[in-house]
């Protein structure tokens, strides 16, 4: 058998079903590829469920990932991953080759950037068009699709939830900073007034953590004294389309408690 | 201080984090509005953490509002609600009267049906329009603003996630046959030609739930044999937009799963 099992966005945001198919497991590995465990999360799991934990490179995984999904016909192995296995990152891959090796699977959900920036933005969940991601450029790399997204989205009066690349090299998130040089870039590039100084952004640093901070500002007024605040944090914006009197007055009070 | 605590989709669903939280409170509340928590989840609750759980109405909920959270001046309240609190409902009324009486709230997250749902279905996240909810229609209220979304994402390609109501009164969840009639009725209204026999529809019952069943089928082919195996379940649908190569063949190992 094979476990999915998400470890959500902080210390202890594992379910208790999925602590327990850890408990149960032969083998446990832990996949870090698009986004990171704290290190003192990991060293409780061990400690709590009395296994050790072997990180597993993604590629790794990819490449041995024939004989991994083998390995499970024979012992009950559980992979974790941080956020949830399904939204997180797309684990598909996995499931499809254990369908195919008839290896039976179990996926243990858990708290995900992707609901969990919707609901502590204070936002209307009805509200939100498809999410894009912001990736890192690079001198032959320069991905502009996000720019659409945000486009038609604003058209169709619907929000925007823009998740930040992680520098997998380097194992640090995208700077608020960096992100902002990448939207003027484009829209220098495309000329669509759609990046402007008075693009109102609702900055979503370490989401579902101890130490999230949400900043709720225009784009032309973050300067360093929001950059240092947001420093080391992994973060994701929200574009807001117009918002209900509901959702100003929820996003007063998130803005004002993390003051 | 005053706590909402989500309980995910089934038994044991709820964080570690979460449970620490509910063993700490001094009262301990169930909030079911909108979803239904098994009784046996609440009676492990109980049992594990040694508190005794009162259900509260949601009309009760807000017509104390004030004084439940005044209460969480000089105790610690904690308000346990089925699927993710920001998400399922939304209890940002609870946290904006907490702002307003400077009362410390804290959000513990959990798996829900809107990240479950995209999660499961195998299709790619940021391919997801808006979602909608269908609701029961009743002599003088017949909303069908569901009908715009679902087209308004079709044109967009985006595929759209439709969230089945429960009827509060009689405590069940709508059946296929109840949605499937609501469906074709607004499309005799309106005409528009997106509710045809030939529409494809990913149906999600009891999603993350170990009795979860997902069927990929055609709202013409709905029969008696399909109704009969939802029964009982809580339903919504994914009405898909294009797939791709990669979507098609994980919803073909995720129906096959569920055979």
């Amino acid at each position: 058998m094979l476990v999915l099992v998400g470890l959500g966005l902080d210390t202890k945001d594992l379910t208790l079903r999925g602590f327990e198919a850890i408990r149960n497991a032969d083998t446990v590995y832990l996949e870090t590829y698009t986004s990171f465990a704290p290190k003192n999360y990991i060293a409780f799991i061990e400690k709590e469920a009395g296994k050790h934990i072997e990180t597993i490179e993604r590629h790794n995984l990819e490449d041995d990932l024939k004989e991994t999904v083998a390995l499970a016909k024979k012992k009950d192995i559980a992979i974790l991953v941080p956020g949830d296995p399904l939204i997180a990152t797309t684990h598909s891959i996995i499931l499809n080759e254990a369908r195919k090796q008839h290896v039976k699977t179990e996926v243990f959900h858990s708290p995900n950037v992707f609901s969990v920036a919707i609901g502590e933005s204070g936002l209307d969940v009805y509200k939100f068009g498809p999410t894009a991601t912001l990736p890192f450029w690079s001198e032959h790399y320069k991905p502009v699709s996000f720019l659409d997204v945000i486009r038609n989205n604003m058209e169709n009066k619907e929000h925007t939830l823009l998740l930040f690349d992680i520098d997998q090299k380097n194992r640090r998130p995208m700077t608020i900073r960096e992100a902002i040089r990448i939207l003027t870039d484009v829209e220098a590039q495309k000329k669509t007034k759609t990046i402007t100084k008075n693009l109102r952004v609702l900055i979503l640093g370490d989401l579902g953590k101890r130490s999230q901070r949400i900043i709720d500002v225009k784009l032309g007024a973050i300067g360093e004294k929001i950059e240092k605040e947001l420093e080391g944090k992994v973060l994701s914006i929200i574009i807001p389309s117009r918002l209900t009197f509901a959702e100003e007055e929820s996003l007063q009070r998130i803005t004002k408690q993390n003051q």
